[in-house]
């Protein structure tokens, strides 16, 4: 038990042996309760056919893509991880479809267009009504260049392309803000 | 000396004793070049009548308004403290002149155009020539307050007004970053 808990991330023998007796001397209900709720999801979370976002089994599109309001919208959000949805969904500030790249291009790891499912994306754009692809990349090296390269793929479909604003976040002092971004934000300045 | 030291913010009786006893125990030198140090600095710095941010009172104007080649930008940048222009100095993206308004807009704490003494900037607006007012003042309620204030002042004389983009910072996932900038990210996307 001890050594199969370390397949976990950051748990490594000694926490391993904490978590074990801690299960069995007084959570042995809970830690089945625990182990069944993995083993479900485990088991029965795949990825949309669709946007690509983790979803149950039975639930094939996911709850988002079946929507038929956001459809409506004919806008898709490229984000890089299944959370980058989740913190979008929690702003409730867009109201269209996502496509879930699950990771960036990096060809010295051997991730190219393939791994990301490029071609997915690529066979919504040709058969569904898409008027505007958001890039929500995150502000990496990595990031930038997958941002680039999905855009130039979007733009031979004649299909608006545009990315998120890089700039300071509300609230902050300049100071508090990284030189790049600063520099960055008065490059993107926008008139008033 | 105990009581004297309290005048400073975060120094309550507690530290002051510290320090006191400190400086007179092992630091007699230091402390009082200290004390000569702040002595000159609070009687020596005064506001540069052009940009209004700090300077010596032998340096009138400071050092960046007598710059000649940050004349030739034709831009003011306007911000809410010394210290920001610091980080916008550090950043290195800006080569124009600044405005420091020290403090915002705030009618309830009697902070009014007067206060941030507006009058001056509207006397530059006037007798130099501006090509570009870029606002740089917080995210916050009162920062952009302040902003569409002088925004509406710079727009009579026919000047160019700009504010610094709002957005997502570099390098973050869209998970560390709040709601609202996420919000304000997507609403400002730039088309690509």
């Amino acid at each position: 038990m001890i050594e199969a808990l370390q397949v976990m991330p950051g748990i490594g023998p000694v926490s391993a042996t904490r978590i074990a007796y801690y299960l069995l001397d007084r959570k042995r209900t809970e830690g089945l309760l625990m182990t069944k709720a993995v083993d479900e999801a485990l088991s029965n979370i795949s990825l949309c056919p669709i946007c690509r976002n983790y979803t149950d089994v039975e639930n094939e599109p996911c709850q988002l893509c079946s929507n038929a309001r956001r459809k409506e919208k004919h806008s898709i959000c490229v984000v890089e991880t299944p959370s980058d949805v989740m913190a979008i969904e929690a702003s409730a500030s867009y109201q269209g479809n996502y496509f879930v790249l699950h990771g960036h291009l990096s060809p010295l790891d051997g991730i190219g267009p393939h791994e990301l499912g490029l071609e997915y994306l690529k066979d919504r754009l040709s058969q569904e009504r898409i008027e505007e692809v958001i890039i929500a990349t995150s502000h990496t090296v990595e990031g930038d260049v997958t941002a680039s390269y999905i855009a130039s793929m979007v733009k031979k479909f004649d299909i608006r392309v545009s990315r998120i604003a890089t700039g300071v976040p509300l609230g902050g002092e300049l100071g508090s803000v990284d030189g790049n971004t600063l520099a960055l934000s008065l490059n993107y300045r926008r008139d008033m």
